[in-house]
């Protein structure tokens, strides 16, 4: 195989440059073909690529802050990690970009600089969560607050693209989230977007690159999300992001429930801690780290959103990502 | 106590009017002063209701399916359970009504007969959640889909009078459901909710009857739902019935896998048997009966839908909410 250039923001996750270089020398180990290249402040750069084998470094000295206006911090700081990686993605040097960096820059950024997919109004992030049997890709997941109907279809076939490139599932099923499995439920734009793809037959979009298989599964409710139905769960950028965050907020309620009532009794502490390897396995099944970050899907590039508080094993993964898309 | 007459719809449970009269009789023990008043049919009721004391029944001979349209309904079953313990209590002789039969028939039908309380443009439905400390009223779950932000204004007072009514909290905390806490997130219509609610005192929407406290807490994510943090969180009808069923499924398909981890070995099948009584606690804790059904605010009465499969318990608690909402 070629060689496969992925350009890496190396300054912004919670910790530090560390697990950014140990995560893109993992990926080189896993496939010998990959070469990231890192962008971040050369000094401290230097220091961690020494710990693993030579790897090419940009020097970018600033990092957009969490806190910052995305589109004020993009106009100023030209030399940060994020701008210069996505600049040179954008000229046509890597061919996807990874950051554990402020999502609010790197979605602005990323749409700004390295520009949209023909056919494409929004590009949108997905999130992979786990269902009984694999993965659902939810998207979009915030970077669209009010969705035309039609962009709800485009991001129906981002993801379907995204889940057969990545995921290797040849059809995708995507289902369109709703109050209701009946045709003609729910709000303005979904109602739109339900019958836009029932008319939709992959490629139908002008100029649209995706041309493979996806089956509209119709309309599915919020209990169907998990259920495994559909690889592929559409929703506007509001409602993702609220149920996403929700997941999180109620996966740890019940968890915070489940350890208050194994705590409560002799016998069942006992009972919980002959149990420990099973709670062992159910936690591994939520790590995020092992799917890798989020796919911002709809740009020219794929870009990968990765989580705050990454690891080398989740940087590893978002950098997998990228690899498969290009497969 | 005076006498309180509560409307009771006794066919559209999905265990029949075995369990509505039976919730009814234990409802009258509960509260001597409560008087329901049954209506279906009557040759089935009068069976029923012997097992018991005696209740006023009013025959209804008729059922509105789950599968109707609920307005084509409405039009041609007047003589049904629902719309006649509507008018009933349109008409002033009862104070309340609960129905475990069609949503959708039930929020229309309500709304046309009984009418909406001055200054409320939509009622909405409310769902009742467990927090690591209480309950959390999210609505709308599902009334309405496409809402102005004065709709969400209107839910944030509505919710606000049903928790201080109805769990005894004075000043109830109102959070709006967002995708972060800055006043400037959110999609059109909740951006404006923010600012009107940020204006907003006690009383001030004209003519409402709301004259109690509340606490806007502001923006709130989906993570925030169920911390305790508010005792209301405000969204859309469609963002709220999609993280309802959300919610549902998760818990089942986080209850599956947990289930699955534990029987994998003997060990942790030992221990999960002795851990027996924790997930029976649990499970109380998430038990929806305790809690009642879901109430319809906004109108000139109150209206409770109960859960389709809703026994005497919930009937029982179903009823004990339009008693406290009366006090």
């Amino acid at each position: 195989m070629e060689k496969l250039t992925i350009a890496i923001d190396s300054m912004g996750g919670d910790l530090g440059s560390a697990a950014m270089v140990e995560g893109a020398a993992s990926a080189m180990e896993a496939y010998p073909f990959v070469e990231p290249v890192l962008f971040g402040d050369e000094n401290i750069l230097r220091g961690e690529v020494k710990k693993y084998r030579e790897m090419k470094i940009i020097h970018a000295p600033t990092v957009i802050e969490p806190n910052e206006s995305p589109t004020l911090a993009f106009r100023r700081k030209k030399d940060s990690s994020i701008v210069m990686g996505l600049k040179y993605v954008k000229e046509g040097n890597a061919s996807g970009f990874v950051s554990a960096g402020s999502t609010g820059a790197l979605l602005t950024g990323a749409t700004v600089i390295i520009g949209r997919k023909p056919g494409i109004e929004r590009p949108a992030l997905g999130t992979l969560l786990p269902t009984k049997t694999g993965h659902v890709l939810l998207m979009d997941c915030g970077a669209n607050m009010d969705c035309k109907p039609s962009y709800l279809a485009q991001f129906a076939q981002l993801g379907a693209e995204y889940m057969q490139k990545c995921m290797k599932i040849e059809s995708p099923r995507v289902g369109l989230i709703n109050v209701g499995t009946e045709d003609e439920k729910g709000n303005a734009a979904v109602k739109e977007a339900f019958s836009l793809l029932s008319e939709i037959s992959p490629g139908s979009i002008e100029n649209f690159a995706y041309a493979g298989n996806f089956i509209f599964a119709g309309n599915i409710e919020g209990r169907e999300i998990l259920s495994g139905e559909v690889d592929v769960a559409v929703c506007d950028g509001f409602t993702g992001n609220v149920l996403l965050k929700f997941a999180e907020g109620f996966a740890k309620s019940m968890m915070g429930m489940v350890k208050e009532e194994l705590m409560a009794t002799t016998v069942s502490k006992i009972g919980a801690l002959m149990a420990k390897g099973s709670f062992k396995r159910l936690k591994k099944r939520f790590d995020y780290r092992e799917v890798g970050g989020a796919p911002f899907l709809g740009l020219n590039q794929l870009v990968v959103k990765a989580h705050g508080s990454s690891d080398a094993l989740a940087i590893k993964n978002a950098i997998r990502q990228c690899v498969e898309y290009q497969m």
